[in-house]
């Protein structure tokens, strides 16, 4: 381990949906064991979660959320890995850095293991530049028109996190090249989040991180990260924030099943035909000046122009209030700064 | 050489603004010599410039462009690289290649020349996503919203090609990172062009890929590129088109004399604080269809919304009239397709 203070050690929770794999701590001990955890438990709460000695975390299991929710609890998913936002709402850091169980070390092209948490904090705190597209790649430089980095979204080797059509396809691709830059998410240009290696701002952008539902008693499964990237990405973009991908990678272990995968996805598969130009054609009017604003204006929008395709979105948008009312509770808004 | 016929060999012409550097063309001669190069003589039309043996090229002075153009010529910029935009109007081919007489052929990581022409050549004829981010870097992938790549902007390794200001600033930055991947530059987004490094496609983007009044007897130079960089994204925007940045890179010999550049370059940095955001609120209605119509728009846009700046924006905009009267004095329509 490192002899100096490792970065932003107080200000940083490590969030993990999960784990089925004590390997996973194991491996990345060096890494995360400075820092805090907090588990959130995504099936059967008399399951025991078995964490290594050493660390420093919370765990909480249905009940516990439950317990703390009451019936706001309805907006966290169950038996789906979207649980996770749970704890990005518990935290009381400034800083969240989310993984999944099944993402190992990966080794940057001169062998060396990557401190893919060290790369996401120097993402996190270095300006965005979205209005403009650096053709050399510098995330920031002086005199560049920038802004706060809300989110810093990374990559991984080996498993792609691909959509089940696309995993059934191409099977055996794997990617192996290491793309040794940073960019910032132009203004107006839609993402794919993926949630296996994220980090972000709780502060600037944490009430939109919502991972919506998914999982037991829902029609959809794995739209969880999408659908919060486009809603970050929308409100990240009228609020002047920035979102950065790239580096860091990790290395993703194992591909889910497709078939499986295929079964949670289908609905979505369809659905994204509407709800992409969805969120590229919406506008937030200026009078929505806060995140949690910005959200509560995008739930209505959700049940006023995605409703009529299913049902299921206007038990969304009311999770999404729900999920806001629940946000607010826990993070009283004297504690966060309210833009 | 390779004993295969090089991809587009009879569709693709090699636009040199001037050679100072013998070594040069020696040096690109394993991937150039197989092309027809086009050499636009930047300076003293009485001086004369030697193409070594074995190249299959044309030059032009400017006695030349003025016997061809006659009164138009008043278009093409004189002691200036920017007169190298006469080359892609008199070529006949489908593709221009252009780069500079300074930079030199690049190495991979793995040590290997990179034949910079055969990359471009790929990037043009792979379509571009322009409407995503994709965050694995994959230029195209079967299924996603795909336009046809008007250019291929790529990079170089070693001296940066900075504005003066940060040349003096920043006089011992070297740019040695190999990033491995090509992007489509977002709808929506600007990027500063470099035409160090160059490839488009003259049916698609040709008449909008004109290099300005820049040099002797105008009060700018070295914004060329860039002019040509912002009229090219917003007319490809409008018109559906992608443009591509990345791979590949070139390695870029010499710098520029930073007090000669700031000269030239003053008024532009000025200037472009009122360009840039004209540029990014422009939009071009849906009744102009092709590249020419968008660009004599585009002209008297110019005129309306940056004449007050400066009476050269007056000039610029009366020569981009010129500039597609001669393009299709050169270039009949019945030759090329009129989208």
């Amino acid at each position: 381990m490192a002899s100096t203070s490792p970065p932003l050690k107080d200000e940083l929770d490590i969030v993990i949906p999960t784990i089925r794999n004590l390997d996973f701590l194991e491996m990345w001990r060096p890494f995360f064991q400075p820092y805090h955890l907090i588990i959130v438990q995504d099936g059967d709460p008399s399951k025991t979660i078995m964490v290594p000695e050493g660390f420093d975390y919370e765990l909480y299991n249905r009940n516990d959320i439950n317990k703390i929710l009451g019936p706001k609890a309805s907006c966290i998913s169950f038996k789906d890995s979207a649980c996770r936002c749970f704890g990005y709402m518990i935290s009381k850091k400034k800083y969240i850095y989310t993984i999944d169980d099944d993402c190992f070390v990966a080794k940057d092209p001169s062998g060396k293991d990557i401190n893919a948490l060290e790369q996401h904090i120097k993402n996190l705190l270095c300006p965005s530049t979205p209005f403009f597209f650096n053709t050399l790649y510098e995330p920031f430089r002086d005199g560049a028109v920038c802004v706060p980095t809300a989110a810093s979204h990374g990559l991984w080797l080996n498993i792609p996190d691909y959509d089940a059509p696309t995993q059934l396809v191409k099977p055996l691709e794997r990617n192996t090249r290491y793309v040794d830059t940073v960019l910032t998410i132009p203004k107006g240009t839609l993402f794919p989040m993926c949630g296996m290696n994220l980090a972000f701002d709780r502060d600037l952008i944490g009430p939109a991180m919502y991972f919506g539902l998914m999982g037991d008693g829902q029609p959809i499964g794995r739209y969880d990260d999408m659908w919060a990237g486009w809603c970050c990405k929308v409100i990240c973009d009228h609020l002047g924030l920035g979102i950065k991908t790239g580096l860091p990678y990790i290395y993703h272990s194992k591909a889910s099943n497709p078939f499986v995968n295929l079964k949670k996805e289908y609905k979505g598969i369809f659905w994204q035909e509407e709800i992409i130009p969805f969120f590229q054609t919406l506008t937030l009017s200026k009078e929505f000046t806060s995140v949690q604003k910005c959200y509560i204006e995008l739930s209505r929008l959700v049940k006023e122009k995605l409703g009529t395709i299913d049902p299921y979105f206007l038990k969304l948008s009311e999770a999404m209030v729900t999920w806001i009312e629940a946000w607010d509770e826990l993070n009283p808004p004297t504690k966060h700064s309210s833009k």
